[in-house]
């Protein structure tokens, strides 16, 4: 009897040992993600494509990871943070473009006029970002947007716009990393807004940030070599344009991708396409009070049609509110 | 006496030691490059940028090394393969477009007329290459790729074309792997073609293969789902377009460039525009014996602008020739 007791307790011991690895693991990685549906399926995949022996093991060339940058890894309301930089440089550079006081989208962004703004649409927004862009060095361009990101803050929260970034997703990223894999952003936004900062930010390398790319010209006054940054936009890197450039820049597939809205949904199809044990992620925006709610009505980061694909093919939906008990680096975690 | 005479012996063999080990690192690297100027500046260069506290140090996020490929990594004679193998899906697809019998330059293909195919020129080349490399997804051109690759031998050494690369180049590559660099093919041939091989025979992943490239458009047929490739020509990676498709694709400058040919000059000339300790190389094709020897009168290849200004900088310049005890991994060495 004392005997069989003791066996047992070696017995659950031993279980208890070969589990305790998995399970530290587990408790470790992903602080800021509650127990929950979505961060099951994240180690549940992670663990199993890297786990040698596995069915579901893929060599780590091979593990590629795409996220999308707005709404996915920082907030993007009330809109997109390049737009609000763009904005902020047509402010700076009005002086030298006196015509832009009686020329639209320019006299609206003068004037702080939200409504002809918000109605110049998508073709308006291209006018500011190309205006301010374009037509000047890649490292003029670099020089630019450091300089925005290192003196302004966000007009809600008061902080650097680089410290918006989600603090769950940035776990995300280094567990992806600890475990083999590659990290890219694949975004709607400029390519060299997004290299300025998500080295250090993301720790994701500029060689690994793909994005909207506008042409350039290799210049040569002299020997004086510059890039020059020209107005022809040469990809939008959005909906279908996302597994383009994926085939473009990286040449294989990814077998995760995260992204938050519709313009997402092609790279998560894409990615999901593929053969093997695969991972699709939306982020859900649904906490109205320590960032913000919206999907489906939204003008940016519209998540209707990629919400149902979502939920038909029961890929992961991250619930902000319910699963992340941290959503900034800056804030307190508050479902410990 | 005796006493000084141990103490001198002790002294030289500590002298002894302390060259030993860079002795040593220096025996073991690139063993198919003789002694001589090439290697010597190669690996002062690559041990000035790695050892920490060396006044040359580069983090090793910043050690991005660009190599051109045809006749810098492989042969490009009697014509850059990639044209040979484009010639030979002319002939392969002739029977699905008889219009290509009565059609130059398809015509001088089909019938082996070299003369009249010279003459089509550049526009010739490019109509043969759009007409196999494009209006086709990727993972047929892939295949197409492939199969050629596997089931055909270069006309002078009967070898596999995969197999006609310079060996000193492998082990060049591999060496400033084993030193923290990241190497990256930034070359005038079309893309998907390269990423065919590049990982299998360079240690060079598809990510990091850079070229020239076509139109892509993302389709979605009733779910399935491909990328089709389109004849728009997108990029040309010749000449100013490496320096461009650098900042493109990795989003920060080389601090290692080597080429063979002038439409390298502009990616040599922008990686040695950047501060600190940097190295540009040239591979002079000087050996019509065991590769071919050509520069400044040659079509493909031609080596003229850039020789003049390497000299004149005292960039590295390669003598195969004299430089280089074996050419392709499959020769054996001849200057032990």
């Amino acid at each position: 009897m004392h005997l069989k007791t003791t066996s047992r307790s070696i017995h659950w011991l031993l279980v208890l040992a070969l589990f305790l690895p998995a399970l530290a693991r587990a408790a470790e990685a992903l602080p800021s993600w509650n127990d929950g549906p979505s961060r099951e399926a994240i180690i549940d995949f992670v663990e199993a494509v890297s786990a040698e022996g596995s069915k579901d093991y893929v060599a780590p060339a091979q593990r590629i990871a795409v996220f999308d940058n707005d709404g996915t890894l920082w907030s993007e309301q009330p809109m997109y943070f390049q737009v609000l930089f763009a904005m902020a440089e047509v402010r700076r550079l009005a002086a030298q473009h006196p015509q832009w006081k009686s020329q639209q989208p320019f006299k609206a962004v003068l004037e702080n006029d939200q409504k002809t703004l918000a109605a110049s649409g998508m073709k308006g927004l291209m006018q500011i970002v190309t205006a301010t862009h374009t037509g000047i060095s890649t490292e003029a361009f670099r020089q630019n947007a450091q300089r925005w990101l290192a003196s302004n803050v966000h007009p809600r929260t008061h902080r650097p716009y680089t410290e918006m970034v989600f603090q769950p997703m940035l776990e995300l990223l280094a567990y992806l990393r600890a475990n083999g894999f590659k990290t890219y952003i694949v975004s709607g936004g400029e390519v060299a807004f997004m290299r300025t900062f998500a080295e250090e930010v993301y720790g994701i390398p500029p060689e690994q940030v793909i994005g909207t790319t506008f042409a350039s010209r290799f210049q040569d006054l002299d020997g004086e070599l510059t890039i020059q940054r020209l107005a022809p936009l040469t990809h939008n890197d959005d909906g279908p344009g996302k597994p383009e450039s994926i085939e473009a820049y990286i040449g294989r597939r990814p077998i995760l991708a995260f992204g938050n809205s519709d313009g997402d949904l092609q790279m998560l199809q894409w990615t999901m396409a593929g053969p093997g044990r695969r991972l699709a992620g939306l982020v859900h925006h649904t906490d109205a009070g320590r960032e913000w709610a919206y999907d489906r009505q939204s003008g940016v980061g519209r998540l209707d049609k990629a919400l149902d694909e979502a939920r038909h093919k029961e890929w992961v939906i991250v619930d902000m509110a319910k699963e992340w008990n941290r959503i900034y680096p800056f804030d307190q975690e508050t479902h410990p």
